[in-house]
């Protein structure tokens, strides 16, 4: 159970990091999305859920840089749903990386008729490209999906990555990129993943994997209580879109 | 255990079915393709190991029309790859689909220069486009990838799909889309998969997921194992591609 001891050691260097941090002394209210961000910078995963209006849905979460083979395993393992790693729009902007559905648009083949302009959720997709780095095998295993994701973390750190971009990994491929709009503009987990990075900060390139249940999405008892068991943060959207307002008024923090 | 039970009476209907259908009364040797294609023609799931000499890889694999909600979570459980949708070159014609590198040169975007020609294992890839069905909540779910897989298991009833196929499903979604390019110039998972469906008589609508173990894809003896303990076909490249042949020369069915 080395990971359950990471999550709890973490968790009592997060507590007291914002405890002293914070300067309290009495009983500590601690910032929920603060809380997430620390265990993000960390290392550690952590569990979004954007909300009953929305998705419904609660993603698993991690920064690129700590998407490790056993990271990958767990990710498919407990979550189960689309491994995809999440730029930020800057960072999507530095490679030169369209929105798949741009590339539908401009292949003008008649297939762009099928073009999703809004789910049933009321979002714009933020699906990009599905890529592999080019030292992989078949690309879907957890050391090639690792490699390819935490690669993408390198060219992160990079100044002008688009060079490397386009010659180190190639398209089609198992990892799927999204691009965030931006949390002001849209409340999805690609933003909300995206929105704890900045918060980290860490760049713009966050893992995410929909944890699913039988049949339908996991419900948010059941990821608060993998969470909980886990160590693990579990951070609702309202509460990341709090703190974002309560940053930007620099009353509470 | 009801799904045990299942492919244990599926194997004795199909055995039974071979030494009758073959009029063998003492040992029977049992084609190991024509076997894996009745157990997919009574709905059950079949195991696909390619060889070692391309990607090593077993996936698990069944008809789009027996892809319940209860089969898509097997399939992200017990194997841990992606979920595809593999189309026969007929089907993906009528449909109007084009293969993603199409797409991605017609766009004539910068990102083209990203298109992979050649996969590590030698082939070009067969991945086309990623689709929901419009009756999607998130896409993501089993009830959502199994509904977007069976109503494309109805389309490959229909004599002109387009129509429906442009009406119907957008993309991006979640469940991604292959065309196999025919057993006889391509052997990987998708036209293996095709392949057996044919000889079941069945579309060319094959759902598969590659099977992953910790890091690397799962052993093949892992996976046989796997097919063992569940009373599934095992089925290899090679007897494939030899009962292909035998069926061409006609000696021995």
């Amino acid at each position: 159970m080395p990971s359950l001891y990471k999550a709890v050691a973490t968790n009592f260097l997060v507590d007291t990091y914002l405890l002293v941090g914070w300067k309290s002394i009495g009983v500590a209210v601690i910032d929920l999305a603060e809380r997430a961000a620390q265990q993000l910078r960390l290392g550690s995963m952590v569990v979004i859920y954007d909300g009953d209006e929305r998705e419904g849905e609660a993603d698993l979460v991690v920064h690129a840089q700590n998407a490790e083979p056993k990271t990958i395993e767990t990710l498919r393992r407990d979550a189960g749903g689309l491994i995809c790693l999440a730029l930020d729009a800057g960072f999507a902007k530095a490679l030169g990386l369209p929105f798949y559905t741009d590339i539908l648009e401009a292949s003008n083949l008649p297939i762009r008729a099928m073009e999703c302009t809004k789910t049933a959720y009321g979002d714009r997709p933020a699906f990009a490209i599905p890529i592999n780095h080019k030292g992989v095998y078949t690309g879907i295993t957890d050391n090639d999906r690792s490699l390819t994701i935490t690669k993408m973390a390198e060219l992160a750190e990079e100044k002008n990555p688009a060079e490397s971009f386009m010659r180190d990994f190639y398209s089609p491929g198992h990892v799927f990129l999204l691009i965030g709009r931006g949390i002001e503009n849209r409340h999805g987990h690609t933003e909300l993943s995206l929105e704890l990075a900045r918060r980290a900060g860490l760049s713009g390139a966050m893992v995410l994997c929909e944890m699913l249940g039988s049949g339908k999405a996991l419900s948010k008892k059941d990821a608060e209580e993998y969470a909980r068991k886990r160590g693990l943060a579990f951070l609702e959207g309202k509460d990341m879109i709090a703190a974002g307002a309560r940053t930007d008024g620099g009353d509470d923090i």
